[in-house]
């Protein structure tokens, strides 16, 4: 598979400017901006935690959560791809080859409609 | 700000695709997949936890930590992307005004060689 | 109120003997044990992730989640205890102020029956 | 081992009190509850994410951060109090177990001054 899957070019060098412009390189570790990063999924999921499932499809459009969701979505995107530059690493390449892991892990007749990992996955 | 700074159309399409054919998205509600979001963060940051902050840059170099930061990285990106096509949120929407947000927040000045919460900067 | 909370000491003791046992202390930071603890959390989100709420409820008795349900509340509880010890945390004392506070930010007259966060709960 | 390792009944039935008098059971769901906990160790994360190693011993003891380590930490353990209690599971007698598989997992001498996980230890 040739296709590009996500271009984050833009980004990366946004972020590398605004980092540089204040000197914040020092602080871009990759372990602090893993932290960084789990900080902001733990925001996310605070806007979910009470939430039926049913009602977390809307939550991107409810008056009271769509500001938050748009906000902490941004947030996880900015630390994952902060971090991937910061560690050198191609983000389309790592998840090209991830979804042919998951391809070859979840085949459609032993993984439709059940959500069991793949290594309890009836095998054929 | 007009460029793009994240292009996401191509796993968007994959994983969506991706799901149908295992007839997963039931299982995908957005609350669901924040909490899968989450679970691959914990993952990423297993990875990190007794690393020094100088190790930590060769993580993704270093032969007994490469292959999980990389997998790591990319079900962190897949879960995301997966997310936010859920909620309808435009990614690139998203980051732009994070963005043009944080630069406001976080004026050249005032917060350079600075770790603190914008809302603890000195103000001009 | 005097009452005891929750009583930690024996857990405490046990987690500094293993740790001084294994020359384990220079790992130990408050800084790494968060991130130890964030990746237990995770683990732990892990199980719940595609189940629903109703069958969350038996998560801890049925066969293919008991254990691991019961291994990684443990796990969280003794990350926990260490990083309350190394940081120099009186547990009991921290839970105890905070369930007053939590007491005078959800009054029961206006908490009941809905999830909101203080913040916006109706003020009488 | 027979000895009493972490004793939670106080907040146990304190935090069941609270939930009956809001009449909350109904969004305490261990799905919930887990979700819950997961946002709060976000919150103790960003208290660290940007500190040194060195610096974090003195978190609590640090007048900008000494009251957010305190309260953060009571909220996690306040959640991983009342998700046991829902799911039915005997904190004490998990961590118990827990100590134990990690005393067969990491012996002494093998573990020694190594933050390596256990599978990636040196047999004897």
């Amino acid at each position: 598979m040739n296709r590009t899957l996500i271009d984050v070019d833009g980004a990366t060098q946004a972020l590398r400017q605004f980092a540089h412009e204040r000197d914040w390189q020092q602080f871009h570790s990759p372990k602090n901006l893993a932290m960084a990063l789990s900080g902001e999924v733990g925001e996310l999921t605070e806007i979910f935690q009470w939430m039926t499932e049913a009602d977390s499809h809307a939550a991107a459009s409810a008056p009271s959560t769509a500001q938050a969701v748009r906000d902490e979505l941004a947030d996880v995107a900015l630390y994952l791809i902060r971090l991937a530059d910061v560690l050198g690493v191609d983000l389309n390449a790592a998840i090209t080859d991830k979804l042919a892991a998951n391809a070859a892990r979840y085949p459609v007749e032993a993984a439709r409609g059940v959500s069991t990992k793949y290594d309890r996955l009836p095998r054929s």
